[in-house]
Order: C-alpha cells, then sequence, then structure tokens
C-alpha cells in the first residue's frame, strides 16, 4: 500500500528535494532496495560488522566511493571527480542502514579524505586507488579519549628523528588513546593520525608545531595489531552495531618521515619544519577545513534517516485507527487526523523540507569548491562553507534526531519494536550530533563566525583572546555579514517593510523576523562581549556569561539558512500545485519554527502579542491544510520501498 | 571517587527525597549493589530474559513482593500489606535495571494487581501465595495489536456458554491478538486477560458487557501453548532486552465461569449477569481505577532511572575537562564550569527533585486508599488519585526520557559507550511515556478531568459526549476545583498578591503564576468547548480544534502539582543549609518552567517583559549559584555505586 494519491504532487515535489544529483540518489535507492539495505537488531557485532564491510564491496564497482577523487578508478569519468556525487552518495544510505553510511564515510570519505587532502602526490599514487578498491581499509584517527571537541590539544606526538629520519608516534598519557575510531576496532590496516608534530625549531630546540596528520600502518595482514601499536574494541555502542569502533594506542612507533601528510607542512631530512601558511593555528585550521566533507556527509546523511523516520510515522499514522470518531458508523479516526498527532509530525516534516533544501546548498557549495584547484579557492568564500556546513550539520542532525525520537513515539507500542525500525533509526541517529563536530560547539562556532565577521585571524585564537577581538572590532559586525543572495534582496526590495501588517505567509515577512532576530541577537551578544575591554573584568569570565546567548546567535543563523534556501529552491519554479504546496511546507516552517521562540519574539517586540497569538492558531491550520498531502509530502522523500517493508505498515493485524 | 562534598548537605537531601519508605529504599539500594544489578548491552535475550526471572526469585524472600498483597506470605507484617513499600521498592529498582523492574512490575504489579483487585476471595486464595512466590507465573494480557490507548474497544470476546458454564475466549480478528504482553513470549504460564464479556441480556439477547478481566491458563508445565492458545515473541525492542514481550491469540478457549476476576461483576451459572454498578462504563472505569498501582510505579521507576542518568552525566561534568580554562596554568575547565552544560543539565536535576516529591506523595495516596476496604473509598478522592497519578506518570516519565537523552548528549562520544549505560537507560526508559498510558493521552485525560470539574458522569461519556457535558456546564468550572491543600492556601494568605511586584524566588508568586495559567487555561478552553452548545457546529470537530489548547490545560496542571509537592515538602524543614539548598532548587525549577512556556506568559500577558528578560538571566544565575553544590544535589539521589561503577568515571584515561 502507498499513502500517497496524488502521484504529480510526490514526483514534482521529489525532483525539487532531489535536485542536481538526482540520479545518483536514485542508483542509490535502487541499490537499496536491491540488496535490501535496512538496520537489524540482534545480529552479533562481529557479524554485523563483516556484513556492512560486503556490503561496502559491493558498492565500488557502482563508481560513487571513485566519484570523491580526482581521476580515480574510473577513467571514463575522467576529470576532477565528482564531490558532489561522492556525499549524495553517501547521504543516500541513510535511507538504508547507518551503520554501512558510517562506515563507507569513514573509508572514502575520512579516511581518503585525509589523504587526498591532506597529503600531496606520494601519497595519492601510494593509496588513492587501493582505499577505493578496499584493497586498503583505513580509520581516521583523530579524537582521543582526553579530547574531542578541542582537537588542537591532543596529546599524541610524532616527534621527528633526523638521526633515523623517521618520526616517532606516542601515546604519552591513558588520555592520549584514539578512542571511538571507526574501523580501528577490526577492519582497518591503515589510520589517519593526528599527532602534535615535533622536531627542531630555527634555533635546534625541540619545537611543537601543532597538530599534523601522518598516514601509518596498523595491523598487519592477519589483522594483529603491528608492534608498539595496541587496538582494543569499543565493543557495543548506543546504536551503529555495524561499525567497528576501537581505540588505538601507540608506544614510540617508528613512521618514515613520508608518512607526514605534508600538503601543509615539510619536515626535511635534517628536521627541518617548513610550511607555507605561517601560524600556527591557522595551518591547523586551514587543514581541518580541508576536511568539511565529512561533517557535510553526516549532516546529509542524518537528514536522510530523519526523513526515513518520519515517513515511517506519517504511513502508520495514515493507516492506524484509535478512539472514535466523528460520524455515525463508528469508525475510528486516523492517528493523522488528529490535530495533536498532525502538530507533533507536520512541522517536522516542514523542517525536514527545509533542511534537506539547506543541505542541497552546502553540497553544490562543497562540489563547487572541492573542484577547484586547492591553490585557487577563495579562503573567504571557504570560511564561509565551512561555516555553512557547521550550521546545517547542526540544524540537521539536531532535527533527524527529534524526528526519530517523534516518530518513535508518535507509533506508540509498534514504534518500540525492532521489526518496525525506529529504535535502530533513533539509536543510530543519536551520535550524528555528537561525532564531525558536537552540535553546541558547532552552534557556538557559526556565532563566533558571525560575531567576528568571518575575520580569519578569529579563527586562530583562544577563548580569551576571541573574546578581546570582537570586544576590539570598532564595526560594527552586522554590517559586516555577508550580502543575502540575490533572489532574497530582490524579494526584500519589492515587498512591504513593515513585519507587522504584512502576512506571515510573505516570505519576504518572514526573513525580515528571522533576520531581525540574528541581527539583534549578533548586535547584543557583541555589546556584552565589549564589557571585556572594562578594566578588571575577566575576558574569560565574560565569554561564560555570554555563553548562552552566543549560541542563540548560532541558532537563529541556523534556522535563517534553511529558510533562504527553501525560499530559493521555490523561486526557480513555475507557478503549479507543487510551487503552492511548498509554499504552504515553508509557511509551516516559518510558523513553527517562530512559535518555538515565541518568547523571544515577544519580548524583544519583534511580534506583537496578537500575531503571537496568530501564530498558534497558524501551525493548526496549516497542519489542517497539510494534512490531505501529508502522504505526498512523505512519498516525496523517495524512501526505498525495503526500508518501508515492516509489520506496522504492512500486517492485517496493524491496518 | 565521590563528586560531592558536603556529606552533610546531600545526605539531608536525601532524607527529603527518600521521605516515608526510606528504610524500603535503602534495602533495595542495597539489593542492586550486592547483586550489580545493572543494565547490560549484547546479552542475547534468552539469557537476559532467564537472569532476570532469576533475580526475580532472589527478590522474593526480601519481602516486598508480598507487601503489595494483604495478610500475604509474611504473616509477621500482618494485616493490609504495605502498598507504599511496594511501590517504592520497583521504584528504586530503577537505579539498577529496568528490565528486572519491569518484569517484577508485570508479575506482581499488574498480574498480582488484577487478580488481587479485580478479583474475590476465591482467586486470592487460588493465586495470591502463588504469584508472589513466582509458582505462578502471569502476565498482563490487555492491550491488543488493533487497541493500546483505547481498552474499551478491544475486540477479543469471552462468550459465556450456559450449556457448559463455560466463558469461549475468541480473538476474532488478527487486530484482536494481545500485543507486546511482558511475559507473554516465554515465562508467564498465566495471563490476566481483557475481553469484552459476552452474554444473554435480560431479554435473553446477546449482549456485550464491555471489557473484563479473566485469569486464564496459557501454557502447560512444559512451556508449551495450550490447545487454542497461539503466542509468539516481539523479539527486540527498543529496550528492555530482560523482558519477554509476546503476543497471545485465543481460538475459541473454554475457560470456567470462575476464571471472572468478578469484584465488580459476577455471571451466574444460567449466563444473567449482574454487577453492583449499573453503567458498563463507569463500571469500566472503576476496574480500570483499581490498576491505578501500575501507573504510579512506571512514573516512579522511570524517575528514578532519570535520576540514574542525571547523576551519570553530572558527575562526568564533574570530572570532565575540555576547552582553555581562564587560568595561567592552562587547566582545562571542567564542563560543568561551562553555562552551557549547566542548563542543559541543572534544570533537568531540579525539575527531577520536584518530580521525585510529587511522586512521593502520589505513592503515600495510593498507600492510603489501598489500606483501605475497597468499599470505604471515597469515589471523589479515587478519582483525584486517579488523575494525580496520570499526570505525574506523564511528567515524571517524560522528564526522564528528556533527562536520559540530554545525559547521553552531555558526555559525547564517552555517553555513546554501552561500557557507561547512558544509551541502555535511554532505550529502557524510551518506552515509559508509552506504556501503562500514552503520555498524550494521559495529559488529555487530566485536562478531561479538570474541565468536568471531576464530575464522576463525565468519564462514562464518549468524546463528542464529553464536549457536549462541559458545554453544557453552567457553573464555572475554575471553581469547582479542588481546593489547594492547606500549607499552600496558609502561604497565599499570607504574601502580596501581586505577582508581577514580588519576586520569583517567593513561592507564593510562583504559585500564583502556576495557578493563574492553569486557571485561564481551563477557562478558555471551557469557553472554545462551548461553541459546541450551537447549533449546526459538530461536537467531534470542536473537540478537534481544540486539543492542542486541552494538551497545554493538562501540562500546565502537571507542572502546578510537582510545584505544589515541593513547596510542601520544603515547608515541614527547619532553616538549615539543606532547606536553602532546596530552595534554591525549586527556584529553578520555577524560573526554567516559566522560560520554557515564556511565550505564552507574555502573550497572556501574566509576565511583563522586563520580568522575561530578568526569567532568562535568573536560570543562568541560578544554575551558577547551583554550580558549587551540583555533586551534593545528584549525591542526595542515592544511586547505588555499582550503577555508577563506569569507566567514563572511573578510568585514568577519562579522569
Amino acid at each position: 500500500m502507498t499513502a500517497s494519491n496524488t502521484p504529480s504532487l510526490h514526483s514534482g515535489l521529489r525532483a525539487v528535494l532531489d535536485g542536481r544529483w538526482a540520479s545518483t540518489r536514485d542508483q542509490v535507492r535502487a541499490h537499496i532496495q536491491e540488496a535490501g539495505l535496512v538496520p537489524r537488531a540482534g545480529v552479533p557485532l562481529e557479524r554485523y560488522r563483516a556484513e556492512v564491510l560486503d556490503q561496502m564491496r559491493a558498492m565500488v564497482p557502482m563508481g560513487f566511493p571513485a566519484a570523491g577523487f580526482p581521476d580515480a578508478g574510473f577513467p571514463e569519468r575522467g576529470g576532477p571527480g565528482d564531490p558532489g556525487a561522492a556525499v549524495t552518495a553517501i547521504e543516500t544510505l541513510g535511507y538504508g542502514d547507518l551503520s554501512l553510511m558510517v562506515k563507507a564515510g569513514v573509508q572514502w570519505g575520512l579516511f581518503g579524505g585525509a589523504v587526498e587532502n591532506l597529503g600531496t602526490a606520494e601519497h595519492h599514487e601510494r593509496f588513492r586507488q587501493g582505499l577505493i578498491d578496499l584493497d586498503i581499509l583505513g580509520c581516521f584517527a583523530m579524537t582521543e579519549t582526553g579530547h574531542g571537541s578541542d582537537v588542537q590539544q591532543l596529546e599524541t606526538t610524532a616527534t621527528y628523528l633526523p638521526e633515523s629520519g623517521e618520526f616517532e608516534l606516542h601515546s604519552p598519557t591513558p588520555s592520549a588513546r584514539k578512542d571511538y575510531i571507526g574501523g580501528a576496532a577490526e577492519h582497518a590496516r591503515w589510520a589517519a593520525v593526528f599527532a602534535q608534530l615535533i622536531t627542531a625549531g630555527p634555533e635546534g630546540q625541540r619545537t611543537d608545531y601543532g597538530v599534523h596528520c601522518f598516514v601509518v600502518p596498523i595491523r598487519d595482514d592477519n589483522g594483529d595489531d603491528l608492534p608498539g601499536v595496541t587496538t582494543s574494541d569499543c565493543g557495543y555502542k548506543g546504536g551503529l552495531p555495524g561499525v567497528d569502533n576501537g581505540r588505538i594506542s601507540f608506544d614510540r612507533v617508528r613512521i618514515p618521515r613520508t608518512a607526514l601528510l605534508n600538503r601543509y607542512a615539510e619536515v626535511a631530512p635534517d628536521g627541518t619544519y617548513s610550511s607555507p601558511i605561517e601560524s600556527d593555528n591557522r595551518r591547523f585550521f586551514t587543514m581541518l577545513g580541508t576536511l568539511v566533507r565529512g561533517r557535510v556527509t553526516v549532516g546529509a546523511a542524518a537528514g536522510a534517516a530523519g526523513r526515513l523516520a518520519l515517513t515511517l510515522a506519517v504511513r502508520y499514522a495514515l493507516v492506524r485507527r484509535q478512539f472514535d470518531g466523528p460520524g455515525e458508523d463508528g469508525e475510528e479516526l486516523l492517528l493523522l487526523d488528529y490535530r495533536t498527532h498532525q502538530r507533533r509530525l507536520l512541522p517536522l516534516v516542514a523542517r525536514a523540507y527545509a533542511f534537506a533544501l539547506a543541505q542541497n546548498e552546502v553540497t553544490a557549495e562543497l562540489a563547487e569548491l572541492q573542484s577547484q584547484p586547492p591553490g585557487e579557492v577563495d579562503p573567504d568564500r571557504m570560511r564561509r562553507l565551512e561555516t555553512m556546513a557547521a550550521a546545517i550539520k547542526a540544524g540537521h542532525t539536531d532535527l533527524a534526531s527529534r524526528a526519530a525520537i517523534e516518530a518513535r513515539t508518535a507509533c506508540g507500542g509498534a514504534g518500540y519494536m525492532a521489526e518496525n525500525r525506529l529504535p535502530q533509526i533513533r539509536d543510530d541517529l543519536d551520535v550524528f550530533t555528537t561525532f564531525e563536530g558536537d552540535n553546541l560547539v558547532l552552534t557556538q562556532l557559526v556565532a563566533k563566525h558571525l560575531l567576528s565577521a568571518y575575520a580569519a585571524e578569529a579563527g586562530e585564537l583562544d577563548t580569551a583572546g576571541w573574546v578581546r577581538f570582537v570586544a576590539g572590532m570598532a564595526r560594527d559586525v552586522t554590517l559586516e555579514k555577508t550580502g543575502v543572495r540575490q533572489v532574497i534582496q530582490t524579494m526584500l526590495d519589492s515587498s512591504d517593510e513593515s513585519t507587522e501588517d504584512s502576512e506571515l505567509s510573505d516570505p519576504a515577512t518572514a526573513v525580515r523576523l528571522f533576520t531581525a532576530r540574528e541581527d539583534h541577537l549578533v548586535r547584543t551578544c557583541a555589546a556584552r562581549l565589549r564589557r571585556a575591554n572594562e578594566e578588571d573584568v575577566d575576558a574569560f569570565e565574560v565569554f561564560t556569561s555570554t555563553q548562552d546567548h552566543l549560541i542563540k546567535v548560532g541558532q537563529a543563523h541556523i534556522d535563517l539558512l534553511a529558510l533562504e534556501a527553501m525560499i530559493a529552491a521555490i523561486s526557480e519554479l513555475p507557478e503549479s500545485p507543487v510551487r503552492e504546496t511548498l509554499e504552504t511546507v515553508r509557511t509551516l516552517f516559518v510558523y513553527a519554527t517562530l512559535e518555538q521562540d515565541l518568547g523571544w519574539f515577544l519580548m524583544h517586540r519583534f511580534i506583537s502579542v496578537e500575531r503571537a497569538k496568530a501564530i498558534r492558531r497558524g501551525v493548526n491550520e496549516l497542519c489542517g491544510r497539510l494534512r490531505p498531502v501529508a502522504g505526498d509530502l512523505v512519498e516525496a522523500f523517495g524512501v526505498p520501498e525495503a526500508a518501508l517493508d515492516v509489520p506496522m505498515l504492512t500486517d492485517p493485524a496493524f491496518v
């Protein structure tokens, strides 16, 4: 059974959501369907892991892994590769099994991305083809038990020994062990290891040049740890049973000088350090920046899994009846006919639309920048992409996690049964808010970029230094912000300026409100941070007391990015039922977002009491208006039927 | 290591939280500690289930199971049993393993409670001792695949056959199968089965007298299904791996006439139906009402598990350092020194205090009413207990589930490792918001009781009927509400009436605000429902369009109950650091609750813009004020150390 009633509507919506890499999506959808790639419960770890590795091998001939790399593997593709297709393929695995998505992302995205973006020709020659074909299995050994979010403080050291021309890799303390590393428990033979690079400074003194990445063999062909390497298994986790997360410690392991991925730094045989980027801090952030693809991919895949969860819940709500209905026939009402049930699912569906469209923009920008020769990328544009990637990763994974929890609950007891898959989706998704940048840390990062007007130098400062930097900025930061894109500006220019009098269904009004919130938050946050200029005021103390304000700046920006993406996508459509439906979805997104933060808007008099009441009513009305097309809205996500083949949607005991 | 710094403070706080059944709590704590009852990951279902059954057997000699029944098992206890101790013992298992808690709750609370409260002497004689001692293993077969929340619509039939003096138990459709039944997959030999009782009416016609409960054997001594009974296994779920949930279908199974638990209804050998309660509806709700203990227990145990999760997260935040600190020594800051980290955990801790105290009140009232002879219980008081039990179950399980999710996230990668137990706690807790009454349904129930001024007749009506009932009530429902308890009234009488001028730290001001919100919501909701009086208006349509308003009524009442309980508990304490700390906790609960719904308070002008801004600042300040005693606040929960013995708190790699 399908819950959709208007094929032309949902196929039109799907075309909008699928965007530029629609054919890649369709190929991966077909593959999920054929191979039955769905999350399973109760499979022992070893078996699950082995099966996921087999599933990866089956994907190699499809070409997606190679598409992430220039000139690699499939010469008929030629040229600079197709990073957008590579990201979109992994994203679409979110409609299948996130264990596969993560393990594939680690191998091709993170390990492969480190070798590709931080290494040079010699490394590409040595590793590229093998890691695409899975002859070389790698892992990405950045996080340590002691440090996850604050990567600059990693403790692992790589000390250069000029006498032998080698680095000595070492974990000096228990907290220096690499932890939670996907692939490290079992399958990885190689690791991209992040460590403090130590060598003689210009005057011969032992100098720490900060975190660099090294490609290091960790296991022999039998899978045994190499001498000096100790791996262990994280065992069961809150989800992702098909990913073999593990730990790695190094006990004075010697690796050749060429193990340093040396695009941004080189150590000469005599130990002399050189880099095209002088500042250790800026070099570090430049290196991290090249790894942005992982963050983009994780946000995208979480979004897909969130849409899967919403599809399951909406379909269930369209077949499941409970309690007495209005009719004389005594037929019970469908769950989705209840206002409260609409309210718990449809605003999430609307938000999923907004973020899917914003995610497409991030992927496109990433594809654009990563198709350019590294030297030619505009660093400002790169910083903006990093901010956008951080914002959409935080917003999209947060949404997906909430959607999975709500979907489980909205399906009641059936939702708690593993056979209906919602528990696994919830469990697998949970850590997406943590890895590839904890969402709270990322939201602060977004706010920091906004407040320091994307100034490159701000990235190099510690907390207190950054506070003093912002406090010292004479200019008004809001004026320095990136100008809005043309389509939004045109819309604003041709619309009524008074937000209170104009309709909230008018996108210009919505943009004005979202922008006003962000601007106000940025200005007042900057004003609070400027207190750090006063005498006897501790900059760190100022930071701590302003931290929740800072988070709110980031959150406001995340909402605005999603809104702008949705408006831009709609603006390209001709008048049609598809466009009309998307406008209603956008309006629900706007109303629900405003309702979520109504206290703030009222407190700061951006919304009147009357309008506030209208917003609450409006969410109800919009839910009612979208109710008849709810099946189409989720059908448009294009989740493969194999992922939806669960008893609560098919067993006659339920439907 | 212990994170606590002031033993006298946390032991004083613990005494307040532990309340009347403190010794029961301590016994169960000691048992958890000795027996190492903690949730585990990766244990195969069969083994986990068998181990939990063994753990139940080990509890029998401790006397808690018997305490739930009058005169049973342990004659030295004598008298009417000790239902408060029975509930508190099961509650405290929430500090251990929720699988054990649920399986124990099903056997002694639900199955035992059905036999005890719905059966008569013959049933007590036949089953009581055996089910206490686990010689008789039972399950509680109420929910069906087709109907969970709406129990009156169950499809299973029990048709009386006067020719043989038996009932024929039957599942007429696929959706009539009993589903999600704890114990039904494997261990239960008996089931308390809820089914539509059908027998000849006064004029000989086939009549359905509504849902009744029957005690039915389902398996033989070898564990094989009895003839006509088909059980199956729900398999893996979103959590609770130690509970063997299953399904049961009946194919014209004959059971003796005496299988009917006949306290509230009897079928004579000739098939004549009789009951002391004439209305089918009222009888049904009376029977359900006697089962309120299950709902109380589930809320209480979820609360305990939520406190366990918060203890893990707060302790971690008190040992884990990350990012640069303010000092010159470069020492990183503890997580709990960050304002955002305080904000994500401490308001939940404050709410956990409020609900723990409210839960104690519900348990005490339950113990009081269930110690009275059934015939002497004041039905009004019983209805109020049912409302309070529904309210606190919804509020407490919702809080616990949110706390577990937040605790997992706040512990980052470590929180996702099964070895640190937060994923299992989150998974096990998840379904507590669904079973024993879906929280959304319960919240509506609370609101319905308030709006119909607890009128007994309101319980008998269907949705449209109830709307018309409320619409037709001439009196102003808010005046009919139960008077507040004396301690609150005295406090209100002696305090300033103007909420805007008085401090929010003044509990009278807080009560006035919470009460004003509830009253306003009740009045305006009643006004909206009265539209059903107008001509051409469909009562069901009115209900649907008012449903989100109704939910808000329920939520406001839940908050008020928790606040009142906290004020009452504090009022009994002498001036002391314990009292002072609890007052700060209460104030944080008040501020955080107001902040959560600031939009509403502003919109309805119960709070000025200035006060609203002060509330946001106030949450920050109160978090800062509680930061130094945060360790004591969770130490006071008294979670056994065995439950906290996890690597992230003990392994030198972390701390």
